[in-house]
């Protein structure tokens, strides 16, 4: 099968070929697709972000190997992560968090039988010794319930999805800022639909109200240039943009921003 | 078939992870194979000329997929280009330019049937929504005739090719500068045969007169150090070097710039 | 079968795409897995380590294309180096010096059967005109001894194994420090067995004396922070490092520096 990868490993150093080799040894066959090694060192959720905007355009039957982990060697499980078309294996540390969200259903199993491990695994190169193998088992057809037992409190992510205040009202976050300046929210056509927008839903972030929704980033909605518009974007969720300019420098947000929506007044 | 990626989208975002997993998707045994990420943003001649030095090492039938866009969303026309031996597609925006004076015969067809596409295709990422897609559509067998109507008007680029000025002189251009300096330009050898190098072929550039043409860049021609000299480059086109040196700093050359070939003087 | 790639070209130009074409073009069904593009130019010390550190992950049959090349166009041997389990192609100038102390046994052939390389191979360009044509020809099974006459006077690294000085004493040196500052070295577990180890050990660098040997980063062996320990990393070879700091930049210490064990007494 397809296996990815994303890590913060760079790609300067062996880290990444050695677990190349890690997943073809577990499955001569299986298909590497790079998603990225450039993830900032121990950034979980960036990691998360990247990995939500990528896995949806992958067939069914893609492992998609996650590795950003600042605590390997402590206590924190190693996974693998089993929904109806795809599936993950990485640290719990909310690396998934992210993708918990936009899967219907799935299944969490702690990876537990070293079986399937490198013999004599490390205790500082879980991605090279258990996390790889782990994929390269899962692309030859072993059963995630062969790995370890179920896990029903896997780590989520703080801000993955927004928070319902009242009927009217949704507190949504700054997930990812891209590198145009993008703010990408966590917010879905699920959470304000066609409809809302329409009956004139409005974002305030910081001290500043946005009303305008583009469809396209140069559209003209008679709004002065400099100014913000919501519009959404290609990873399916709501950002906040500003016509060829940085909406983060301008609106000075960082992630994590809360955003506030009135979605139906 | 085997699928080559060429793209200004950088390896940090999901970008082009995305792309893969919608080349998998169209044809899951399309086999991927990186060219670069890193042309600069928005730069087309350096993509073209990339694409130029690399796409004939490729084995017949090879799909490149080559994304550099700065007119996404405006009414530039998506393309596929057929030749004998290579498929191309991306933007009709010049970045087939240098391909196009390499190739004997080709095709140009304008992206229009949809049924190819991603559904629901964006308007601002069509390398994952529409080439992607399309790309993997030619890598599983699909007939580049079936993707649109062909196009006769495929945008060209201004320095693709040396112009003849008269009998005994060829206006040309760099189109090029490689990391070392080294200026690429678009003399192929139909332009300068190695007759007229025999007869005493020179190049003008700048001020600048150049008389010699190495072999290799430690060949010894009497020449001091620091002498510019010319050189057949593996890209297939005249290189004008200087040994262990920055022709582009020593020469203060820049990309576009003009050299005049005086061929059988 | 699967090619592994690991040069010093970065990912922004056109020679990994062309040297990839090379290979598929000898052997359409090779597989393609980059180890890294990132060596440091002309580093042939970075290179044989990187290669070493990842080749061990990869299954029996693999082919290795190691290509940093400062020589190319001198006198320098392309060789290839048959082991029972690795193939490897590149350079005859160091860079398999790594390779050589962990192979038990193998034997390097001077790739001079130009049937096997391109077609009118340039003198600039050996990655893409010989030694990726060549490893293609091995991938698709070609066997080593049809690619020239064998070799016994391979090119080693001087740091590539420790000296034994006397029955209690190795010289051994710092082979690579890693992005964190982690010294790597070159000794094995044969050359400081666990039993010595046991026995007080004790390494010398510099004027600092390193007595504390620990089996995970955050052991905690009762040592004050900012004190140096040795360590097994995950590359099989034993490792001096701080927790939580640079051992190099602390311990001022270069690549090439010698280590004195004392292992015995």
């Amino acid at each position: 099968m397809i296996v990815t990868l994303l890590t913060d490993f760079g790609t300067a150093d062996y880290f990444v070929g050695a677990m190349k080799g890690a997943v073809l040894s577990a499955d001569p066959s299986a298909r590497l697709v790079d998603i990225t090694h450039d993830i900032p060192p121990h950034d979980i959720e960036a990691a998360a972000f990247t990995l939500l905007a990528a896995f949806e355009s992958f067939p069914a039957g893609t492992v998609h190997l996650a590795v950003v982990d600042p605590g390997v060697g402590s206590e924190r499980r190693p996974v693998a992560v089993q929904s109806r078309e795809h599936l993950f294996v990485g640290p719990d540390n909310g690396v998934f968090g992210h993708v918990y969200e936009r899967l219907k259903t799935f299944r969490v199993f702690h990876l537990t039988n070293a079986d399937y491990f490198r013999r004599d695994a490390s205790a500082t190169f879980h991605g090279r010794d258990i996390f790889a193998p782990v994929a390269g088992a899962l692309s030859r057809g072993v059963r995630a319930d062969a790995l370890g037992p179920v896990v029903t409190d896997a780590v989520r992510l703080a801000l993955a999805a927004p928070r319902r205040l009242d009927d009217d009202t949704l507190e949504a976050s700054v997930i990812h800022i891209d590198r145009f300046g993008n703010l990408i929210t966590n917010i879905t056509p699920r959470d304000l639909p066609g409809e809302a927008i329409g009956r004139g839903a409005r974002l305030r972030i910081g001290a500043r109200e946005i009303k305008s929704f583009r469809r396209f980033f140069a559209e003209d909605d008679g709004a002065a240039p400099g100014e913000p518009f919501a519009i959404w974007g290609s990873a399916g969720l709501l950002e906040i943009a500003i016509y060829r300019d940085s909406a983060a420098r301008l609106l000075n947000a960082r992630r994590g921003q809360s955003i506030v929506v009135n979605g139906k007044s």
